[in-house]
């Protein structure tokens, strides 16, 4: 039954090999995120005084998007079994209630000696990248 | 009132300046961060997976303690009002429940024209640093 | 169907009549309130600072026992039709995870020219009240 | 660390000091409070009765703008360290999806011998007074 629940292995990965997980940005979303990480900050939760910031409304946590990433390592690829290693992000423009978010990740270079699988990763909002990013993820063999 | 819940302005920041925030990792945070992000990894809710892994048991979401550096920014310093440019982070040891994960930031570098403040982060668990990296963050100045 | 939702009117009180709503608190109860308040006192939500305190302990919300006076009202006594109109609370001890918290409201005066009721409010912890006040509330007459 | 947590302390607080915290009340916001504060009032919950009343609309907890308070003295001032000693609240007005809520709390009275301060506290909406009220909280010393 483990093994069931166990992601791809390194020899499954192909450079180029893409995945993606997603959904609409809602304000329990934002309330939610808000609460589990402390991230109480008022442009997130306050339209009044996001009204006054360059956004002009309440926008979601950029770490929110993060998590996304993290959902597609964790769930689709390589899934199960991966231990994260880095992630960097480049938090290039807003999301706001009722955008939908998407994380996707693209294999970019295996390193199968150390067993480190290198990923590009993106957060989109129709289509327009919103967080850039590169990842490492350890992914085991089946050796 | 608006003013109330600003936070610092660039013209008050200093290298070497420190904020932090942290809480205990509950069961319940793992539950709420795993169902907000999407990224239900057995590795972070199944026992029983998570048994037969290198980790041997649950373990909380990385992701979970990049929200907490977002926290730290948000809500203590800068504050409200700045914006997320960039972070690194390099994940270096599993954290569990019953963990009190604390992040904290210091400002490193303060790059006046362009308004952004470099800064370290780190989480730690019982002084012991599980994820490294750097920020940056665009800080408005009073001016 | 909305009559078979409303609560009492007031001519069913009685001085004397008591109603009652609890819970055992959890982490997940004391992490949500954190969340839903924005009160992220580490005194609610990190052990090491809570061992600090005088409290020795993380300990719940104050202000989540006062939300279980609200249910008894609410969904209780008087129930669906009536409107909170002040509360007084007195907090005399501190609440723990694993505590089972009892709210108890007691009928004290009914006015019913102003259509208003005086309430004992307690909530208890194994007998012994942690926070006591009083509460007054307009109950709407069948008339 | 857990010094960088800490809030004020009883010597750096002066009467008319202000802080504040808000955010605007989302169906989320409702919900999750219903939920765990037990208060599943249908006025709060359910359209067609909340049409049956006076408010003509759901309308939020009345103790979740009490925990918006709370929080002002969890995390702002005199935050974390401080001990809620009691709370009055006088509800005036009803609160609704959409309105950005503002917990402001002011020092009111310094009593340095007891350790005690007391703070005027006000939630409002477009400036607009829904609670009133007072605490008193106990707030440590430097000595």
């Amino acid at each position: 039954m483990m093994e069931d629940l166990h992601g791809y292995y390194i020899e499954d990965l192909k450079e180029g090999m893409t995945a993606a997980f997603g959904k609409t940005i809602t304000d329990a979303d934002i309330g939610i995120f808000a609460g589990v990480s402390g991230d109480t900050n008022p442009v997130h939760l306050n339209d009044d005084f996001a009204k006054s910031t360059i956004f002009k409304t309440r926008i979601a946590h950029g770490m929110l998007g993060a998590g996304f990433i993290s959902a597609v390592f964790g769930t689709k690829m390589p899934g199960p079994g991966c231990i994260y290693v880095s992630q960097n992000l480049r938090f290039k423009a807003p999301v706001r209630v009722g955008d939908t978010l998407i994380a996707q990740v693209t294999v970019k270079k295996i390193l199968a000696q150390k067993k480190f699988v290198e990923f590009d990763t993106v957060c989109t909002v129709a289509g327009k990248a919103v967080i850039e990013g590169e990842a490492t993820l350890m992914v085991p063999s089946k050796g």
